[in-house]
């Protein structure tokens, strides 16, 4: 098959098709998403070699269970060992021993094949096309504050950034505050999220007060130090960069104003599904490009430019 | 009045005596701790001059409240508006215009007389000492912790740092959980919480596995990295350290591995009175020396010594 492989560099490999191990299932790639991840691990994060990848729907060709053939699948991308300390606590995207979809020991979904635990698959409704179900998986991120936070109507938010993250991450919050603000930079990304209704300033011009929650989703290292210049005392702040560099963290503000700073990783799936089948999140207004696999390395070089938003790879 | 007051340097100045506003009470101090806070300030920490000293029991002399004139009280340290919005919520510590004993807008303890809103303080039963009950602040910081997450006798906890902070904070997780180490530096320290049966071992000689809470309270700005370090996943770390200068922090880490930050300064003053007038915390063995308050200066410099921990001021 061909696959988009990265070893210190990117390039369309032909390679022998994925044999699934036992409880896994095989899996056609249909459609896949390039992540601001790709691109981090091709500038060295993770370590990670291999078959780049992890936002995907496919088709299940092989598996045990036999209702799953032939359906459209997502999948959920940490596979657990079901053996260690984490495990046995049920936190299973925390296994250490995971590996984790084009990520970390495991070849990804930029291929014409892959293979993942039958456990991680999850169903696609009809009523959802290929290309809005690629975004399944950082919709799970976004689903992911939710279930860390509960926020309610009463909460004001600040969505710190307006890139694909930060706008499912806004799209996501005002489904449960109607007060959540998008603080971004790129007019054109920031009128995406005002054709739904949702308030999004430029970051410099915000003077309003400070807020319950605010997610830091900038991708950018002096991202967590606004975060913390807009928070109320006892406030949460939601870290959603991984910065390969680190931050700067003012230890002053956040002990004096008893901050609540917490990382924020994969999310739940189910949620994810139903926003996008109820169309309650709408992402396809963030599809920039699409490029068939074999043009994979064009896709990535597009992708790290700054008029693109998500940038897709169809398989077939 | 004499007392101990610092504008870029320090020195023992003649007074008039305080007059205590509406709602507020005279207080005569007996006695008063030197906090790394108060050392922080003499470096330009929180940017205040005036009367240093936050820790402190005195004598009620005038007050509104016939029930508390001449009785022997401590003080909580942050006098709020009452109506600001952080007020109305009942964060009251956490109040805009709020003014702090010797810290902010207030003068302090350092002196022979101070006053408080009589609604800060707390009556200290008989079966503690002077001595003793002027670790009642700093104890209560380490009640914060229980307050902001409720550990439980499964919980390992590590604690960083040996200092005056790190051992109340250590003695008081280890009544939640038997399972708190104190991970230090000083060996004549770590031998203060051994006395107590509690495990204390230098930081770098530890290999133990990854801990449900990290504590930092090592002063030091590189404190969050370790804590980062021997956090498990989805943990949480508490930070006490105020670091002038900023710490950084691994955003990879913390995000990737979804752990809590939580800034924790002020807290509760009856669990930590109950805890020395019941001597489950014990503090005497952390009193290194004591001076008159006119020999303030002297103090404030042995105080900064590695050698010593608490110093404390007697006023009479």
């Amino acid at each position: 098959m061909k696959a988009l492989y990265f070893d210190g560099s990117l390039s369309i490999k032909e390679m022998p098709d994925p044999v699934p191990a036992r409880g896994e299932a095989l899996i056609q790639v249909l459609a896949a998403g390039i992540c601001n991840t790709d691109l981090e691990i091709t500038q060295g994060y993770m370590g990670f070699n291999g078959i780049l990848g992890h936002e995907f729907i496919g088709l299940v060709v092989e598996c045990d269970n036999p209702f799953l053939r032939g359906k459209r699948v997502v999948g959920e991308i940490n596979c657990p060992c079901r053996n260690c300390r984490y495990c046995r606590m049920e936190m299973t995207r925390h296994c250490v021993e995971r590996t984790v979809l084009g990520i970390q020991g495991r070849h990804g979904a930029f291929a014409e094949y892959l293979c993942l635990p039958e456990e991680n698959l999850h169903l696609v409704p009809d009523s959802i096309q290929d290309e809005t179900a690629t975004f399944t998986e950082p919709l799970a991120a976004a689903f992911r504050i939710v279930e860390q936070l509960s926020p309610s109507s009463e909460d004001k938010i600040l969505v710190l950034g307006d890139g694909k993250l930060a706008q499912l991450i806004t799209q996501t919050l005002w489904l449960y505050s109607k007060n959540t603000i998008c603080l971004g930079k790129h007019p054109w990304k920031m009128e995406l999220l005002r054709n739904f209704g949702i308030t999004a300033v430029p970051f410099e011009k915000y003077k309003g007060e400070s807020a319950d929650i605010v997610v830091e989703a900038t991708g950018k290292s002096d991202g967590l130090t606004h975060a913390l210049q807009l928070i109320r005392p006892e406030g949460s702040v939601i870290l959603k960069t991984t910065c390969y560099e680190g931050s700067p963290l003012s230890s002053v503000s956040a002990v004096v104003n008893e901050v609540k700073i917490l990382g924020s990783r994969c999310g739940p799936f189910r949620p994810a599904l139903e926003a996008l089948a109820l169309g309650t999140v709408e992402v396809r207004p963030m599809i920039s490009e699409a490029y068939a696999l074999s043009d994979g390395v064009r896709a990535f070089s597009r992708a790290k430019c700054p008029d693109v938003m998500k940038v897709l790879l169809h398989m077939r």
